[in-house]
């Protein structure tokens, strides 16, 4: 029981993610060996961090039928999946999603994933992403008389995927010319898991913004043994998820990312690459590399890289542009430690853990007492006293948002006998606005805006602190990728740059 | 929102405490300086580790009156206390009481803090701990015909605390009298923490089973700072705690802790000794060593010495006792670290992340499909491919208890490449029950019981396993007191021997 | 605190109602003089009778705006609208919604009124009653590349009226144009309630199968005297509801009711009819018999008649066709008793309570012991032993649907000691299911389809049974409009006698 | 679904009771032919009227054991004992309790029955009433060293059976004994169910103010029927009960009431009078009268007179003292029907019903708009037209306490047309408080002491507005038992009179 576990550890829900989607689908037949919907739950609860207000499962026996099987509801996967729902959710393919909403009406309305009945049967649509210019989009929706019930962009999208095509353009469903001209239409940003009939289609926008990635089902021996098929025949099925976080947990081997602009299909016989939408000529990939910063798990793999390891190379690059001299590295548990370490690797300064967190931290008080306000948040975090006291600390924290609880973590080690305090901050100051899914906060509030890092040092009490620049970002997200193709690589930082990889319609 | 945190990290449940005690008192009268009520109910949180069923707080404006402001609920302490709740507990003095519950039945009847009215007014008493040899002195109430609503011994202390002395024994309610009589009558395990009119009794038994401390409240500055009292007229306030881990939170400074036997006593002017009442000539001390190994926070301090630092120490002892060609250390997140610190410090082979946690894990299916049962339990943990491939790993773990859960990971740890995985852990195998106040598995369920060190790495899938020996526990939690007198030194490793502080009745 | 009470008296579940709608409009601008959320809130608790599971209300200023405010939620009304979501309920128009549903999946998102956000703007949607021959109009809408995300009507009406016009048809929005051309497609059944800007348009389906009535709000003055506005110009505002029921509640006037085929337009200014759109010539109005008999609110009028007295007549026609040597006429309470005091009056027969009802019933046992299950339902029953004993009762119930509720009835009251007990039930045997919005069990579970009145008598131990005949129910839904235009009068009575207003596509 | 139906119809919340006592025993042993459990729990429904609050079963094998099994809990009966509950409950005889609760504070701890572990054995106590002079009882239970947890009167009667005896005055348990010596200590007022071993105890206090009565379970036989025994040895069970309404629901005979001052004793063999404790010479019996007027079921028997009968008597004891020139004799429904067709049968005017009860009515805005606080409470009523236009109505009230209801009804009435609305109200006017269980306003609250009469017609705008007077209520409630011997029969009307059956401590 823990019900109040920040959704962040170091600021109070600084920045949040919008979505995790993900898709199964059996190599068998209806009834199939494999539980697609229990592996579709376990597939979700590994992307949980992407968000928790709400969780859904789609499954299909994959026959002509109109009928899926469905269950969402509000709250975490594991409350929402209770063994109740799970029976019901019968199929040899399905998705699901989870999601983290930005409005507080309508919520359950928005649930998804969505599905919709239309002149060709049912589809059903899950979406991680924002559209960036969705209003040329929803204009040319309304005008075909369609009613929209939410202002959601993934209503939108599912929508617009239903419209009749333009006279003579192509026959019956033909899901993938309806997705190509969605795509063509609006851009950015997306990750898309469809599921029509047989069939699961995963599509992922021009710029790649969101990250989406492939896997396959191996087999399982008694004693939690995972045994590499010999022969494609026999794989025992392929799933699609914004993340590889969870493909240990089911069994899952990791194939690859699927890449900017693509669209695959799955079915029972395996995975396809049916096309890609192109970029303008001159537009680099716009991958988002807050992913790397903040949001993904640390076991994920992007770009063919374990985020935890770029994680620790942001560490080594602070390292070099901010060197300290200090006693100990630490972090702010748990979000800083990978950056401490490999701080500590590339100064030889050794690491300790200086702070431990109270699992329980609850709610604030409305009306706390002066002497409560006095001391602050400090109540997640306990000190231990023999790391830190009479010693010169350098504190690693993964990025700096609102800027309001690392002042009371470096009084709490103040108060603990630390002799200084020194702030390296694994990220660069954020400083804009995103408008491809992630919600940061008010220019006002982003605390990069109001306080350069010496102003800020002095604001939280630190001895010195200073961020990791663009380009050591960068240099840290291509640690092991600067061979390839230069014109594949490409990070969107617009929250730190300004530069959106598309003009704003406003 | 994290509704189903494990209780435990590397064991399912596997051994559970049984409550934390708190009390506060303002050194001023009502309407007093400080927010009792707010301070004790952070000092909650920060002993929520030592019970999650069900929290209450009983206030008073010390006056002689019949009344306590009392709340009591199940659940967490930031789901009991709400608003609504805090504003009615009036007072400037109060004791709080956190619990984790053994027994599923009337639940609501056994929250405490326990109020008794009596012929001199009313009580209000809060108890951890479990009465080894309760028998003798549940027949004794009962038998001067007092009727008993529950099975629990912290009902039994309240009672026989209320018992009319033997004729001319002393006079009117005098506590210190009638808690000694019962200190004699039972003397082990209880941390006791009274309210009576505008005094708060602290008793720790005779052994020190459980553990208890005091401090002082300090004055805090705008901006956080902490400023130590130049005389003591400047301390605003007491506080007693079952551990010393909440003390910076609320602007506390740890004093001492209440010594074995003691009684003492809280008032607006000071903490007052009050009397000991000793052991048996030939009795050590017998301080619950899983204090140290596992249930205590980190940043607690039990006889001057910081627990964090110990289980480092453990971890220490544990590398000369058990040492392991390796490339890296690491541990089982987050029970393991401070003794894998430990380790790596002493063997000189590197500390690295190999597992990261899903902070979101859920419910397990009540019918896991075959795949699902063979995968076993890691959906937990993500494995850190770039510090797990080819590498030889020295994984260290606080303690096995069932030993069901760390066969996944080694198989986890396999999957990702791991060349060989070699367990250490940090404290003896658990062999024995407590009748002290914490929850042990039965024998049967101890892995210990069923399967020697080579057995249990066979059957858990690891290249060699090793505890630590109870020497080598003994030798960590008394590095830094040993030079103390000697018959002030003792630990009770019942759950490891077999050996109980006191015969036990039946 | 009644939980569990039964949807109905004498029948678990017998048979259930789908929706209430209700609408209300100020004479002012916003700010306006009256608060309309309120009032709706009240005009849905006084149509709670017509659907229990959800309700919703929508509220606007009236402006040329996208926003609309809207609360929705499942439960009843009471429960839904607390003080916090009607405050958010802004504006000087609305309509609101109250729904008792059949399907259990996707609860949520079946909640009304719907909002949609159209090329013209926002228009909210509230619908009672079903499409009978719903599927070319649904295939007519998905064809036209618009995705429904769910099978129900209502949701399929809203989409229709968004839907573009044929080429030339009618230019912009012209909500009338697109209602008349859906009502034409589709003739039965609805009542429906729309909001669009400033405007408040009332649609009755050309049979008038569902009731649609019209209201003025009349001034209040303090201690509660309604006065009679002198000018149209005093009048506060308008309403359009269900049923009549709640009108006293909010100081409301009965106008008149919405005519079958009508369109009204409310505005601030007014009630306008806008058209009215005509069934086949050869077809008579077929006004739902069952709101008479059952669903409605006894304080309801339909077609100027009070249905407590329809059903008082029910019970004289009764008494015509079945008289009954009996001691005393009493009821199933609550249901019969008008038709019992009809029978009294009809027969001489004196009424008297014979059975008192438990408003705690509860749930029922799933194991229930041998003795519990040979004893019946009776639970919810007392009888009251000096109206009982010795006594010959003919007791009237409004309807036997499954008929599992009348024998322990009569069961109880011969153990009571009754001498005869004779049933006679106020509507005809109902033998066929409603596609017009009414849940009807399945024709297995209809008793009148498996017994005929003898058998049925002899299985829940009558002495006698005998139902009314569809020409005497007939006889007292008229009795007071028998000189109005007889092509003007109609009622579907399909339920019974198997012939449906409109031939069945399937 | 009624979550918020009214404890009272007319009135909010005006009176409240607080308790219903209920036992069961079988006639075998354990595993016994009856589920005593299921007997005790519908046996609770049928007392839920008494109490709404909490609800518990304590059950027993009946053998010399320390274990019962227990289940209580906040809520409903049917809410409190879901299956899971049920099935946990094994015995073969059993106690339970229902409760209404004057303190909001504590509310779990004082959920009955209570359990009581004593040095012989456990003991289960249920109590409905409350002591009139409870000081120096618990006065006298502190002094002999026992803490009390509550302030309850049912913990204390608890602890004072427990008290050990007089030395030399009986031996062992002795509960009889224990039983009489408490109640000489107090006299006034309780009905007591306790559970020892294989015994049930039933105890009513000497002035017999709360109910209690026997009956026996029969046998029931397939399809309903219930078969009287021929021989005592057929009987299956027996049970004790506040009321007697329950009985049919179980298949129960009424046997008799427990008379006032007895203690019987329930074993598989039967029911056994042990005993009578004598209330002083010069005192009658004080049987509650409101149990007649406003408490009891209506089919409950007192006396040996059917309460609703006792109220129809009131009605024409009404009809005798307070005449009307009237149309139509009606009620509020439903508390004063009985009363108005008493009313109805001693006048000759016809009874005919004038208000249809909405039974989803909810709760009242904070912050009602003028209007709606202008129009009052009207919306739990509905007026049936054709009763009212144009008719001189009587309308027959079981009792006024607070007068907040009564006055929007007759205003309702009038805006439906009625000539004239005469109150007559089938009780005295209540002006005193109650010490013996039964919650009143407080005086100021009460209104017949701020209006006489003609004021509150006034105030409520009545053409006229007569109470019964105090004998006409006695005769009323004698009206079958006048010839008893007259020592046996007396009633308490201390909240009309202010005359106390003992003389009040303060």
């Amino acid at each position: 029981m823990e019900p109040e576990a920040p959704l962040k550890d170091t600021e109070e829900a600084g920045i949040t993610h919008n979505c995790g989607v993900f898709g199964c689908i059996s190599s068998g037949e209806w009834p199939t060996h494999i539980d697609v919907a229990q592996i579709i739950c376990l597939g979700l609860v590994a992307l949980q961090h992407r968000g928790q207000e709400s969780a859904g499962i789609v499954t299909s026996k994959g026959e002509d039928t109109k009928r899926f099987s469905m269950h969402k509801g509000m709250g975490l996967v594991s409350h929402v999946f209770d063994d109740h729902a799970m029976m019901k959710l019968k199929g040899n393919l399905g998705i699901g999603h989870t999601r983290y909403s930005t409005t507080a009406e309508s919520e359950a309305l928005n649930c998804q994933p969505f599905v919709v009945h239309t002149q060709h049967g049912a589809l059903a649509v899950a979406h991680n992403g924002e559209l960036v210019n969705a209003e040329s989009l929803r204009k040319k929706v309304l005008d075909r008389g369609v009613g929209l019930s939410t202002m959601s962009d993934s209503e939108l999208i599912t929508q617009a995927l239903c419209l009749n095509p333009p006279e003579g353009e192509h026959e019956g469903p033909n899901w993938p010319a309806r997705i190509k001209h969605v795509m063509k239409l609006s851009p950015l940003s997306y990750s898309l898991v469809l599921m029509y009939r047989d069939k699961i289609y995963g599509v992922r926008d021009p710029y790649g913004n969101r990250p989406l990635c492939l896997g396959k089902l191996v087999p399982v021996k008694k004693r939690n043994h995972i045994i590499q098929p010999k022969l494609e025949d026999d794989i025992e099925g392929w799933v699609i998820s914004s993340e590889s976080s969870g493909f240990l947990a089911i069994g899952a081997r990791y194939l690859r990312e699927v890449e900017p602009g693509e669209i695959v299909e799955l079915t029972k016989h395996g995975v396809k690459s049916i096309g890609i939408v192109e970029r303008p000529e001159d537009k680099l990939p716009a991958f988002c590399i807050f992913e790397y910063v903040y949001f993904a798990r640390p076991d994920s793999i992007f770009e063919g890289q374990v985020v935890y390891s770029v994680r620790m190379q942001c560490g080594r690059e602070l390292a070099k542009e901010a060197p300290c001299d200090a006693d100990i590295v630490s972090s702010v548990p748990e979000s800083g430690t990978a950056a401490a370490h490999g701080y500590s690797r590339q100064s030889g300064i050794p690491f300790a853990e200086v702070l431990c967190k109270n699992r329980y931290v609850g709610r604030t008080f409305i009306q706390p007492s002066t002497r409560l306000r006095q001391l602050g948040v400090a109540k997640k975090f306990g000190a231990l006293l023999d790391n830190v006291y009479g010693k010169k600390i350098v504190l690693i924290d993964d990025s700096i948002v609102r800027g309001n609880t690392i002042g009371p973590i470096i009084k709490l080690l103040r108060d603990a006998g630390a002799k200084e305090v020194h702030i390296r901050v694994a990220s660069p100051p954020i400083k804009y606005p995103c408008y491809m899914g992630i919600n940061i906060p008010t220019r006002e509030e982003l605390i990069a805006n109001r306080l350069d890092p010496p102003e800020l040092a002095e604001a939280v009490g630190a001895d010195s602190l200073v961020y990791l620049s663009i380009g050591g970002l960068i240099s840290a997200v291509t640690y092991s990728i600067r061979e390839k193709d230069p014109k594949k690589i490409g990070h969107c930082v617009a929250c730190l740059s300004g530069q959106y990889p598309e003009k704003l319609e406003w």
